[in-house]
């Protein structure tokens, strides 16, 4: 999608992002404060801050997957990783949103490594690297802790054999023009990387109930063709549930590296001290020039990063990002102390998140092999 | 490669096809008659009538695949099938001539079957009935008796984990712009098939050694795809060893279908009664309208339908066949004489290929899992 100030597709995200504008030119749909109520019920009155505070903020057939579950048909969920060379704070939120979705609802989960994307897009990389990328970012996958028995992660190369009669059918469905259109795709464009939306479509087939898909936005293209040949295949048409961009430090205005510069964002590998001074350095302020001024004037929570990380992220409790929120306002919290906050916050995320990565390791293979979904998976064959 | 007259395509082939002008167009090479007698020569003196009688007419850096062989380098053989509903004696020409290669040179053969490729095109086709079509195909293409431990038969949807990761590399290196250009495919193409053209092209690398590819001409446009890539990718040129096409049964200057009518083809089930009834009701004739006057006048072998079948295909011995001309020509023998003489020939042919086909259903597993060449194949991962 390429609007005037902006620009969301699969590989580029720049400039100011209007996100009522991107629903409306998706065609996807708010979501409101009654769907918001629903899901929060459904899950067992536990909701999550990410939807309450819309962060995950559109949808589509959100209300069908609710129905879908509350008639006992059930639902499954669908979200996946192109991976890259270490992965930052913000690829984890679609992740931990599912977690949230997949505990709730007690569901089965399937996660693409598209190693073959990332290889196709990316003319510099050589398969090994993608391939030692795609084994280090299943780690951090496995350590957000989903059910081993309930979730599949597979690397397409692996997984092609079976799927392939699947994957084809599904291509012969799709035209050139259309992944044209869709993705901006143009005759300079490898035969590789328009071949391959057909596959990013075909973990939405794998059960014959709807397929709820936890992404950013940028990734909806592929649902709309998804949702275009499901039918016609004997599928269900898959729902999503969008999340918003986290800002990267410079700013909430400011572009977002695709692949994401060390300054621009935290790296789950970044140690404490790196931490400190990354969100220092960096973070934008909305604060004043000065601590008198900012004492009289008070901070603008709203543009300031920090503040825009804890309400996104790490302080998912309402009465304590309220307090900041408030107390930074008014000018009795200075820059220095929510970054203090923040930095305090993000070390014990990533120091939780490292012990459970040395954890995942032993779980990954139940993941992708041996565990109760995963072995089911490789016994099938999709036709 | 479409002309004023005729058009040559990998899934078309009609018009009066102009041989000469064909191999200028592809850029490929006229076989010398120098060349033959290498050929002959490093067969072990040994030469097959299609070579000898330019039913293989053209290639592709042939001499330098004999150089490889004269080295000690060696090279390799690479054929491959469309799966249909039921193959007709035209489909076995490129086959038969591969047995021969493969008996002289000892070499290492992979046969694809591009069950992919047909569904793609095909789209009234299902899955499950090219799959029926490819293990009916493999029967038919076993009993050609190829080495079982030096060959591999293997279908794009099985072995496709296994070439995956070369596939990714080839197909970056190929653009919607090439293969528009090469296949005439366009924006309504079907994504699959625009993208199928990076498998045709991998078995020629299955080796670190020059690949050699029996084909009819329709098959260039993939060798010249894999010639402007294979460097590039480490891997040697193909060469190749173009055929023409088998004549229909309704006249040499008719039109070849790609769906092979029953009636202008003699299919590999035909039984004796049918070949029978085919031949004398169908076989375009280059003898007169009465036997008067075809006693005065002569026949005209070049256009007649069964000589050439007989030259092409069921009379290898040169003087028997000189016979059949001249007598022909001469008016001494009818039409109906050089029919009976096809006839036998091709019931002697078919009942010889049933026994075979028979026997060869407890090859077919050696072929494409348990002979020695296989066994490797399916240990093996290109990257």
């Amino acid at each position: 999608m390429i609007m005037d100030n902006f620009k969301v597709t699969p590989w580029e995200v720049s400039g100011t992002i209007d996100y009522d504008k991107l629903i409306r030119q998706f065609g996807a749909t708010k979501i409101t404060d009654q769907l918001k109520a629903r899901m929060s019920k459904a899950a067992g009155n536990d909701p999550h801050h990410m939807l309450q505070r819309d962060f995950f903020f559109s949808h589509r057939d959100l209300d069908l997957a609710l129905n879908d579950h509350e008639k006992g048909k059930g639902f499954f969920l669908y979200t996946g990783r192109g991976p890259s060379k270490g992965m930052h704070i913000g690829h984890l939120i679609p992740l931990m949103f599912t977690k949230w979705l997949q505990d709730a609802f007690k569901v089965n989960l399937y996660i693409e490594i598209t190693d073959d994307e990332k290889f196709l897009f990316r003319r510099e990389y050589d398969w090994k690297e993608v391939q030692k990328n795609a084994y280090d970012n299943i780690l951090d996958i496995a350590a957000v802790g989903f059910d081993p028995d309930r979730t599949f992660i597979f690397k397409d190369s692996e997984y092609i054999k079976n799927v392939y009669p699947l994957l084809m059918r599904t291509a012969r469905k799709i035209t050139g023009s259309t992944v044209k259109a869709v993705f901006g795709f143009d005759d300079s464009t490898n035969i590789g990387l328009s071949f391959y939306p057909a596959y990013q479509v075909i973990p939405a087939f794998f059960e014959q109930k709807r397929c709820l898909i936890p992404c950013a936005i940028d990734q909806d293209p592929y649902w709309k063709i998804q949702r275009d040949v499901a039918e016609g295949l004997g599928f269900v048409k898959a729902a999503a549930v969008h999340c918003k961009f986290l800002p990267p430090l410079q700013g909430i205005t400011g572009k977002m590296s695709s692949s994401a510069g060390s300054e621009t964002a935290i790296l789950l590998t970044d140690d404490e001290k790196t931490v400190k001074n990354k969100i220092n350095k960096y973070a934008f302020s909305g604060g004043q020039s000065t601590v008198e001024e900012h004492r009289r004037m008070g901070g603008n929570p709203d543009i300031d990063v920090s503040y825009q990380w804890l309400k996104i992220l790490f302080e998912p409790d309402d009465s304590k990002l309220k307090k900041i929120h408030d107390d930074y306002k008014s000018g009795k919290m200075l820059t220095g102390e929510l970054k203090a906050v923040l930095i305090e916050k993000i070390n014990a995320f990533l120091k939780e998140h490292r012990e459970a990565r040395k954890k995942a390791e032993k779980d990954v293979d139940k993941f992708m092999y041996s565990g109760k979904l995963a072995k089911e998976m490789w016994e099938r064959t999709y036709e």
